[in-house]
């Protein structure tokens, strides 16, 4: 398999999480997001991705986009370990919480937002880092009542093992870090994002572990 | 089961489609966003939904929420009619243009970041109406090469029967158009939305069709 990869991207870390989970290996192909006005927008990488977004993965013939997408697909096709629980209720309180991250706080918070806010819109420093800190703060704020509060939550968000939902809060908690917001205001977000950053398969996906890390 | 909805919330609208897909009946529970400050926001609906979002599916003592989680929930309980295919390889691209509105497009232009930009920010409604605009036109030009060269296309997005991403892509060009973007520019996405219209578990769900419709 290849990996269209940012070592920074929040998505290409869920995927880099998951495939180390599956213990697949893969390729890393960097594409710069900064570099030559974007790597990602190139006509050839387009090609793959038509949104000009990473991550890719590339696993023979398939071309496969968006990373929960990529995720799902890797469960399906490599069930073991599984990164999805097997009750249907207990599954749909996993991807809640994946999407909550997904779809409520990081594309609010990706570059390509922030680059509007500040080149479209006239946004001061200031006015975008608040931005960015009030959808991070919203959204933790009502994860952290949740998973201090769910008999579900172990060491991890469910149970003591991981899923789709720890592959895509730690990447957040991450982001959140780098951008000065104190995660210590939500123990258990913080508790769960330690732990995990502790195993091997999280570690091995951080940021500063990838090739083209700075 | 009962779902919370507001008639008009996207998300929501997803739900009612894959609800009436399966032939499912449900009770009709009103959350209006924008009455006594957002009923999303009471502390009686947080129980339900800690991020005081639309829609909240009950199913027994189940509560869900996140409407992506919903929909895969109500389709690993209720399997038949499938709306996903079966190989892995088209659920993969099948699930990537459904996040790919559901992540890039629909956060962006939602009720609460309109808010934000027009109350915290200070917008302008002209600047706020670009910022909506750039986003929809964003995604559907890059979703409109995909759609009309992908040789899965067909009456939907995965040949004639509806999935996951029709369930997204409808709601999304409903919204697109409420507020004045010209969608016949985009005329695969257009024909594939013409064509769900028309179907009885989308009309059914259709946000005119709903009792809190005004």
């Amino acid at each position: 398999m290849k990996l269209y990869s940012y070592f920074r991207s929040s998505a290409a870390y869920r995927v880099r999480i998951a495939l180390n989970l599956k213990n697949l290996s893969y390729d890393y192909l960097p594409v710069h997001l900064l570099r030559s006005g974007g790597e990602q927008l190139n006509a050839d990488y387009r090609k793959l991705n038509p949104d000009g977004l990473v991550p890719t993965l590339v696993d023979g013939d398939a071309v496969l986009q968006q990373s929960l997408a990529i995720i799902e697909y890797l469960e399906e096709t490599h069930p073991n370990p599984p990164m999805l629980p097997r009750d249907p209720i207990d599954r749909a309180y996993v991807r809640a919480i994946a999407l909550q991250i997904a779809c409520e706080v990081h594309p609010l918070d990706n570059l390509r937002v922030l680059r509007y806010l500040v080149h479209e819109l006239g946004l001061s420093e200031e006015a975008k880092n608040g931005w960015y800190r009030h959808w991070i703060e919203n959204a933790f704020e009502s994860l952290e009542v949740r998973l201090s509060t769910d008999p579900r939550v172990g060491k991890l968000v469910f149970g003591d093992e991981p899923t789709l939902a720890d592959l895509c809060l730690v990447p957040q908690v991450f982001n959140a870090q780098r951008f000065k917001i104190d995660t210590q205001r939500y123990p258990t977000i913080q508790r769960i994002y330690d732990h995990a950053c502790g195993l091997d398969a999280f570690a091995r996906a951080a940021p500063g572990a990838q090739p083209d890390a700075e």
